[in-house]
């Protein structure tokens, strides 16, 4: 495990769209841009249940999170990290999700969208200034 | 090959950061910030000799290109290819980079540092509005 820098907590803390990376079946990558916050010194996500990456997770749970600082786009950190997969306490991240990034709660979904939260342990930060 | 839609056009056409996505030789994802431009439905982008993107790609070369909306981060664009490298040009190559993003040629380098031309053929796009 690797602990967060100010700089990571600070991309974290922020509206700031991550770039997510998984690994998809035939072992090339897969990116989709994500919301994401923090738990201490853990990023967390959430997605769809069925989605590929919800999939490539479930399979090989070895991810790359990269935070581009909006105002400086030269400045910016990857977070590389092992993500464990959960379904309760889904809404209420999807909330928080929503009220940082659009400042309002998630809109109500049908009952067989199922979120699954993404907790990713940090195993290597790079960061680049 | 895919061709590039109208929206990738235009992202790889502004000055946006986009995040580049290889594998790393343990088969995990590695993510960085790139500056990006096209040369008709291929994307281009230009890196050092002997960095970890590099070597991977010379390994595996299965490439993801992900470019967010900066005016809109749910509006996004995934482009995935395979690059060929080379090196011949890559000095203009960067000029051109750096005029489209810092708005000034880019600065001169130590002739150790070996500029390498990433040129990537669209396999698969697919975009999130």
């Amino acid at each position: 495990m690797s602990a967060l820098t100010d700089k990571a907590k600070a991309l974290l803390d922020a509206p700031v769209f991550a770039a997510f990376g998984t690994i998809n079946p035939d072992g090339a990558p897969q990116l989709s841009t994500m919301w994401v916050t923090r738990d201490g010194d853990d990023v967390l996500a959430c997605t769809l249940r069925g989605r590929q990456k919800e999939r490539n997770l479930r399979r090989d749970n070895r991810v790359s999170v990269l935070l581009t600082d909006p105002d400086d786009g030269e400045s910016h950190v990857e977070i590389r990290g092992t993500a464990t997969l959960s379904e309760s306490g889904a809404r209420e991240l999807m909330d928080d999700l929503s009220q940082k990034y659009r400042g309002t709660p998630f809109p109500e979904e049908p009952a067989d969208r199922i979120r699954v939260i993404v907790r990713i342990t940090p195993t290597k930060l790079t960061e680049h200034n």
